[in-house]
């Protein structure tokens, strides 16, 4: 399959290059890196995502090129669709895309069920940024330090900071090599990690109030309220991260972050250490995720929402105990 | 020199280790990765340290076995003095451990004098820990898992969590093998930076609420006095690493913390992004440090000592903005 990439890369002359919506550090890097490999080879390009880019990674090389509006589907040779499971996955402009000559999707998700005819799928790898530093590789392509600097943000973000289960040696050996390669991992983690924006540090201090113990304080909650979000001056967006806080603290397993929502519902996210399960929990609530990290919407208010999901939280680890 | 200590290791027969007082994940991590190599060589060996372990680090395969009285020093053949730039470092006991006969210095400090003739140094290395792999890997000494976890450990927290300037790829590709070895980065994170006490949590909450900016929002700072700690049942240790946080908001060089001490005096720590210079201000108040981290203790009430430090602070940063 990568052979087949590499002559398509080859033969063809114009390239669309894509990713999921919902931005992440995997999906901008991987794009900006393939987009500054594809330059280089003298093709032609263009990286189109429906949503904008957040604030924290504009600081990639080549993501001032990117467009939101997608040019003629049949201008192009062959479309690379990175970081999918599914074509739906880029957003409103998939059925567009889906008209493209060849489509090419490379991916690291367990759950990709092949949408297209040639995929590139490792789901032992830490990031899509990781199997692109294999393609690249076998094209004997060396990264230059913009591609370098995206390929390692794609894998610094996608491992946590090289905090999750999927630092794999592979994933560390590569950051190792993007280093050589020109990456800085101080300006990279200052970039994406040290450029909150002032109305973010303010809810996280409102917020921390609201830290609750239950289960014999082995579950730790914080609840974001719409009224905490305008004393603040802080966006919904905000709250990403805040799940994970109370988990830092010692002898707590199970961090639950509880949202008021636009509408009459609360969004729960729940995350979890080890071998903890908040998938079933979630899953109970109509939602889903991971063992470590879920997520659902329940309709009620926050008071009620709070009581039933703790409960149903404690009573899963109790289970668990027994087991 | 690599030789020299290889040689003293496989004479001996009795050897204690030890760090600098204060310990950290690099001082903990290189002392007992060196412990269980001795130790699987059937060499005698005792860990001695002044302060008691870190809650968080009491995780690290043979922490149990550290002992905090320093036996009689000619029962050893050498003592290896890791992570240390002299001697005194390793607290009240050096005059007796500098009677051992024959004293091993593995350290990567710039400041390093040389304060033995066994001296193992190399300020590029990220940590004492990546020597240390070079050592074993000399001595064709393969990590045992635990003694994985501990130079990983040792490697992590040194570059802290891969995010300093010292994160090269030499450091990557150290932690790549100590994984292959057995180390797992999810659980040793988990343990390192997901064990705060509660009190320190709460500590955070209340603090994040002084938050001021200055210096047209380039120059953050928090405050926190003897009355916020007893309110959130906070010890001094717990105000570590809150000076990180304001830098985290984009736009801001310099982050500051300022901390009533038992004392009539502030202590003051400066955190800088980039090529910001904060040693330079700490020096004016008769502190130290390095271009990017420093600190001092200045006389006078909070107020006061806020005022005079955040004047200095904004007119440095004016200062380099003119050069």
């Amino acid at each position: 399959m990568l052979q087949k990439i590499i002559d398509i890369i080859h033969r063809g002359r114009t390239f669309l290059v894509t990713a999921h919506e919902r931005l992440d550090g995997d999906a901008l890097g991987s794009e900006l890196a393939l987009y500054a490999m594809l330059t280089d080879l003298r093709k032609q390009a263009v990286v189109y995502n429906q949503d904008e880019i957040p604030g924290n990674y504009r600081f990639l090389p080549g993501s001032e090129s990117i467009v939101s509006a997608l040019p003629p589907p049949e201008t192009f040779d062959a479309a690379f669709i990175l970081d999918c499971s599914e074509l739906d996955r880029v957003g409103r402009e998939a059925p567009r895309i889906a008209g493209i000559r060849q489509l090419v999707n490379i991916d690291h998700h367990v759950s990709n069920g092949g949408f297209c005819d040639t995929v590139l799928l490792d789901p032992k790898a830490s990031s899509t940024g990781e199997i692109l530093c294999r393609v690249m590789t076998a094209m004997n392509w060396a990264p230059t330090p913009p591609a370098a600097t995206c390929l390692y943000t794609a894998i610094l973000t996608d491992t946590g900071g090289f905090h999750y289960g999927n630092t794999t040696p592979e994933a560390l050996m590569a950051a190792s090599g993007l280093v050589v390669r020109g990456a800085d991992p101080q300006w990279i983690s200052e970039n994406v990690y040290e450029s909150n924006p002032l109305a973010k540090i303010r809810l996280l201090g409102a917020v921390l109030g609201t830290l609750a113990l239950d289960g014999d304080d082995r579950v730790g909650s914080l609840t974001v309220t719409r009224e905490v979000l305008a004393r603040t001056g802080a966006a919904p967006e905000h709250t990403d991260g805040l799940v994970d806080l109370p988990r830092t603290i010692r002898g707590v397993d199970v961090s639950v972050l509880f949202s008021e929502m636009e509408d009459s519902r609360i969004k729960v996210s729940l995350r979890s250490k080890g071998r903890v399960n908040v998938e079933r929990v979630a899953r109970a609530f109509g939602g889903g995720g991971h063992v470590n990290a879920a997520a659902c919407r329940v309709e009620g208010d926050v008071d009620m929402v709070k009581r039933k999901v703790i409960a149903a939280v404690v009573s899963s680890l109790e289970a668990e105990g027994r087991r």
